[in-house]
């Protein structure tokens, strides 16, 4: 299942969950609850290697020799437009990204919209054209869609879900499985803009911050890596349940430990402000213009040179390493010495962010 | 767009559509303000040729010589559970019927979740299962999800967004723009079904009608067609909007009449008269199972009966030819011998009814 998971079959929980009845915000949290979700009713309902792999996107071959790779994404963010985006450029982007994590080359887009009875046609024109600008900076075509509607308070405006269809290139096997003991971490940029902007047009935050959300197309990006190195072993966007979330995944699939050094975890100001505030743990604060690049050793500067040559890796790090175990483990190095274990997103953060 | 629209830049609205400054059930209907909607709005915003083309399904080329199907459709019908079928047979069985209307086999399917908070997780297992057993039906493969959830009150139970892929056959293209003068126009079985069946479910019939929904994945009917003969030229199914719909986009895609005759279009008793109780007509009534099939008239009996021999098939009947012109228009040549034109659905029949 796009967006989220990360060798699911294999996910162990540390505590068990509750039999749960009926669905609660968390499922939907990029999480446990979503990871636990997908592991008991989808995959078991569902199961093909595909969907096992638990990447972003999924590897298919339509025809011999023909390796594309496909991916879906719902988007239900709340408000409609938040600095730096909305839901248009949202579901494009997010799409892209998911498909792009495979290192594969984004190409085609579907979008099925669902109209709440009400929605001004202004609001739809404007999400359009924001979609059609963030295909246009991505280099894709939206070819087919599907328009829906529904009674007045049966949706929230409009949701979008959107698939994207890629080609994969030859060269080494891109996956959350691939990482090894000795790759190097690397993000692509300060972690958790697109969490405290979307909180911030809720007017959640209490006072005005001047963060924009990071939504970005990051297929661009993808082709320079991949071009830098031969060594990139695993790509992944750390959205719902952020960086803390998708380290875990990798840990998970591969098998090994992600040591990070925290003082190297890039975070703006305005953004630890609001997450101090707020309780929150910039970690698992959602991102969707940001990447994670785990790379062998001899190709992280390349792969890092490469990304701050790029607007959307300008602010590119290297944050940790990878290491033999203990496996499925995210380990953070803290400014005092100490190590503590980081963990995936335990209940629901923030809500309908994406 | 998939699902609905025929040679949408060319579509000529008899009245001109007043301007709409908010989104109404009928936008949703597969009918006129739907068209306007995609002509006005989507189709300037992404504009491309696979698009245009206002086939079910596009068709891309992601690799030279690799031609496939492209489509999606979102689900929101209600209730979630109908006789003959549920949301998730219709999310997997409508996707699945857009590919195949393009000739293609279809492979794959994305599926993307809209959860309303407070669902019974027994009621997403029941509709997860007949997803399952939909796709095992079709042959398709269920490769990526996503799953969003949306607070009480901001959807209806759920909404499913499916995508498919699919892999172009070789042989003479089919679509709506291929209808030619002499040809024959068929259909795959009785209409009407699936609209009252939903209608029945929700208790607005008045009575209790013994009509099953026709929900069903259609691809191998497709697959048996397209061996009968190379004369097919048009394949879609009549959803939302119903076969008068269906055939004006057809009619309008290709620029030629279709000329139907009124006695030979299959309707069952009971449809016919809970439409007749209910001041419907069945032409406008939405199917999920059944599908047009335009040959050239040397092909038309082997199709027939290829679509006899086939479970989904057994009740097609010829009703009715291409001629020359006048252009864009269906006529229906009526029991007592007189014609009317038939146009497209123009306000909203049954909102929510896939």
């Amino acid at each position: 299942m796009t967006d989220t998971p990360g060798g699911l079959e294999q996910l162990s929980c540390p505590l068990p969950l509750p039999h749960v009845e009926r669905i609660v915000l968390g499922h939907g949290s990029g999480g446990r609850l979503m990871h636990d979700l997908i592991a008991r009713r989808f995959l078991p309902a569902f199961d093909n290697e595909a969907l096992r792999a638990g990447d972003d996107a999924a590897v298919v071959e339509p025809a011999p020799g023909v390796r594309l790779a496909l991916s879906t994404d719902a988007h239900v963010v709340t408000p409609l437009f938040f600095p730096g985006g909305d839901i248009g450029r949202l579901a494009v982007c997010g799409t892209v990204n998911d498909v792009a994590m495979k290192g594969a080359t984004p190409l085609f887009l579907t979008a099925g919209f669902v109209l709440e009875e009400g929605l001004p046609t202004e609001t739809l024109d404007r999400v359009v054209a924001s979609m059609a600008a963030a295909a246009a900076e991505a280099g894709v075509a939206v070819v087919a869609g599907d328009t829906k509607v529904v009674e007045r308070g049966k949706a929230d405006g409009l949701y979008i879900t959107t698939a994207g269809l890629g080609l994969l290139r030859d060269g080494p096997a891109i996956g959350g499985a691939m990482a090894r003991d000795g790759d190097e971490v690397l993000v692509s940029g300060p972690l958790g803009d697109h969490g405290i902007a979307v909180l911030s047009a809720r007017g959640q935050l209490g006072f005005t911050a001047d963060i924009e959300s990071d939504v970005a197309p990051l297929n661009r990006l993808v082709a320079r890596v991949l071009q830098a190195s031969d060594q990139v072993r695993v790509l992944r966007d750390p959205t719902r349940g952020g960086l803390a979330t998708t380290l875990n995944e990798i840990a998970r699939q591969s098998g090994v430990a992600v040591l990070v050094d925290e003082a190297a975890v890039p975070v703006r100001p305005a953004v630890a402000a609001a997450c101090e505030m707020l309780g929150f743990d910039p970690l698992y604060v959602a991102n969707e213009g940001k990447m994670v690049v785990v790379v062998g050793a001899e190709g992280a500067a390349a792969v890092l040179e490469a990304m701050r040559g790029c607007r959307y890796g300008e602010g590119a790090r290297r944050i940790g390493s990878v290491q033999g175990g203990p496996a499925g483990r995210v380990l953070m190095r803290t400014a005092f010495g100490s190590t503590r274990v980081i963990d995936v997103l335990a209940g629901e953060l923030l809500p309908r962010i994406c």
